[in-house]
């Protein structure tokens, strides 16, 4: 294989391990810029549900359900400018396969864009998205402004395995595909089947 | 009871949650301020593995095991300040309890602070920490230049129950008791068992 054609496949395999670990995951940490005392302009690490789409209808785009009563969404609306990590080390498999969580091969993702506001058909395909992963979100307090919100990608961190992170571009993992069967994980092909 | 003594009691309840969940949770999503292109100045969320002692040997800080070679440890030497955040989504408890990740019943506390290498009686300590929990990293590439680090507290932010976020100042926070027997989490005392 010329280099040109191992480098491009290469890098899909990478953009579909990033969309596979961003479809599996359940919830995410969000990085924001903080705007309230006494931590204005310092980093600020939160925990959030997402959903790419329902079960087996991946989209790849990490949709949000959120409240302008929520701190880190306050500094969204300051700034949308954040960054969103999700690990595999929230599910079974890093455990199973013995894989600490800080370890490459226990893969995570690191996406880099903006949260936004969405509506339409957008929004109602994010309802779909998070209410069909995370039922409970129906019942949230309706008098708190709750919103739907997608994060908008500009480029995406992998890290799975060692050698450094790697990155992909949006174009790139928007035509990866997420199909669980299309994914080999650097670390082990054999344990992919375990996270069926 | 009086308002004051009412009012330290919830305190202390709020800082026994925040020792107890930074005791339990084995890696946290660290928040720092990208230094590279193309998100220089954004901020960016990452993954680390963390112990605060061996198990039932709670110290309240979090150590981690850094090498300069990692994206965000390049971020720290630049500015250590940084954010880490750690939820009981990364346990059973809330999978169990059926509580949410994004919901504050399956609690999580941000530290806000800063990264800060440490030599000596506490690198003892956190090394001590740190491979009893993950024991993988002893076997991590020796040419790596790992070092141990603490997370420097200034402040703790606390999700555990509805009505917003609470805040616990760091000497609240070392005052209190990571005991499993003394935390009430708010949202049903009857599941604390289930983590034993």
């Amino acid at each position: 294989m010329a280099f040109d054609s191992l480098f491009c496949s290469v890098l899909a395999q990478v953009a579909r391990v990033a969309r596979f670990v961003t479809h599996l995951c359940d919830w995410a940490s969000l990085a924001t810029v903080a705007t309230r005392a006494p931590v204005e302009g310092q980093p600020f690490s939160n925990v959030f549900s997402i959903s790419d789409g329902p079960e087996l209808q991946s989209s790849g785009v990490p949709y949000l359900y959120l409240t302008p009563m929520e701190i880190s969404v306050q500094d969204l609306q300051v700034s949308p400018v954040s960054s969103l990590s999700m690990s595999l080390a929230q599910t079974d498999f890093c455990r199973d396969s013995g894989y600490d969580p800080q370890s490459p091969l226990c893969a995570h993702v690191i996406l880099s864009g903006s949260v936004l506001q969405i509506n339409g058909s957008e929004a109602d395909f994010a309802k779909k998205a998070l209410f069909s992963r995370h039922p409970e979100m129906m019942d949230w307090p309706h008098d708190h402004g709750w919103f739907f919100a997608k994060f908008n990608i500009t480029l995406v961190w992998v890290l799975d395995y060692f050698g450094g992170v790697k990155t992909v571009s949006p174009e790139e993992y928007f035509q990866a595909s997420p199909d669980q069967t299309s994914v080999r994980l650097a670390s082990d092909t054999l344990h992919i089947t375990s996270l069926d």
